[in-house]
């Protein structure tokens, strides 16, 4: 199989979406009639089980984020590891939203497991290169065992209010946190092999700060942006443009509860609720990376 | 049940050492007798439900790292899940070594499953104050229900090498990030229920930067500071004098492979090691809180 960043700019450039649906699972935004005296782990798995099937239509990835299948231990984490696998099965690329970040030896530990699930992670920087160099070793060249090819989404500019806490810090140079961060994953990406001109280190960069977006750009020029932050959180789409390049690669856009929840619990048509809201984000994604302006 | 923070002051002002001892299970450094045929999993909870009891007498805290755990799926979490349950029922206070971090709505997530399973978790800063704000919530006065009472350890200053990288990095105002999360940490304990004069909003501080030790204790001044990096990783336990206030309190110093990686593999006293280094690692950490010098 092809790396990460291959296979994800092959698809976009034979016309699939640069868009990415998170798959957050709520129980108390389940459709009434989804097994409704199951146990958590198997409604949330019943739910993609009957999704993942219409969002492989439409989209190339999705971003399980594991905190809301570890919600429910054990029993959920075993979810968590079913949705990976059903969907990698359905053709889907699957983000890992598990934001670790460990010192080197416990990264290794987070590594092994976690890529053995995923295509690709994302991670928190706080703890510098060390803690992201494990990662980085599964990001090189792929070996014959199949392990190399992965990729990872380093956290850069969150899509949360609480991102100006600290990432918008000015340090003594006039630069703020995020651009050193970002300055960082452009060198921790550089040695490993890049496709169509992107390397495996991506960064995360929230939608909800459109005016951040020019800047962090150019500071990650050869950096695969997951832009998280569209719909519920306040992001539009159509301010994504400078994000992507003259080919329409550069960048994810990620959507959760816009396609995940669009529905009224008690609709019996959910389901085409949900493939409906998968087109137009899709294709809302698609026009907004090719330029083309309604 | 009363509070972490009161707990633990209590336990150190009754005698008990301010040492934790690090849970970060290692397959090929588990005794070589201890079920060899097992799974990964099982042979985890086995080498815990052997130890425990021994760690129980000598310190008054474990901090499983969950890394070490979920790196075997769901069984390993299911593990932890166990170790969790095991250590308290032994009287142990538990400190999730999970270093999540997330925005608001997935932080909760996050808050809800851990704090089921331990008294104390360790926490990303990067994505500022609404990603803690839903484990403070945790933190406050306990209810009938039981919530309530729970700490949090930020990571401020990390143990590793690439701690520098980004924690290091000097603001325009001469301190640096480290610096600045310290502070952020002082503000988000202020209104939580405090004991002994500790806040329930704690701070990592990597025990190998004993030079950074008294400027971050001035910064915390409300903060227990939990201080890996003993050990394997350079630090001693003798240069974290500065650490204790002068009832001894204010600090809890981290050991993992010092302890439980103590004995060679096919010892067959390997417990009785583990035993007298957990015992030795406790009475040192005593002796350096209450400032009598060897």
């Amino acid at each position: 199989m092809p790396s990460f960043v291959a296979e994800i700019a092959d698809r976009l450039l034979a016309g699939s979406a640069p868009a990415v649906i998170g798959l957050d699972p709520r129980l108390d935004a389940l459709p009434a009639d989804l097994l409704p005296d199951g146990d958590p782990s198997e409604r949330i798995v019943e739910f993609y089980r009957r999704t993942l099937p219409a969002l492989a239509q439409h989209v190339p990835c999705v971003k399980p984020n594991i905190a809301f299948f570890e919600r429910y231990g054990a029993a959920g984490f075993a979810a968590y590891e079913w949705t990976c696998r059903a969907a990698r099965e359905r053709g889907l690329l699957v983000i890992g939203d598990v934001k670790r970040g460990d010192i080197g030896s416990t990264a290794s530990a987070y590594a092994d497991g976690h890529f053995a699930l995923a295509d690709a992670l994302t991670l928190h920087p706080y703890l510098g290169e060390d803690s992201v160099a494990p990662f980085l070793d599964a990001c090189g060249v792929q070996g014959k065992s199949g392990a190399g090819g992965k990729a990872v989404f380093v956290l850069v500019r969150t899509s949360n209010p609480g991102a100006r806490d600290f990432q918008d810090l000015e340090l003594g140079s006039g630069r703020t946190l995020c651009d050193v961060v970002a300055e960082a994953v452009t060198r921790w990406g550089r040695e490993l092999p890049f496709a169509e001109g992107y390397s495996p280190v991506g960064a995360v960069v929230g939608a909800t700060w459109p005016s951040e977006l020019e800047r962090l750009r150019a500071l990650l020029p050869h950096a695969w942006l997951l832009l998280p932050g569209v719909g519920a959180q306040g992001g539009t789409v159509e301010d994504l443009a400078p994000a992507f390049d003259s080919r329409g690669l550069g960048a994810l856009v990620n959507q959760s509860r816009g396609v995940m929840q669009c529905f009224a619990r008690d609709d019996g048509d959910w389901l085409a609720r949900v493939e409906d809201a998968a087109r137009t984000f899709a294709a809302d994604c698609r026009r907004v990376a090719t330029g083309e302006r309604t």
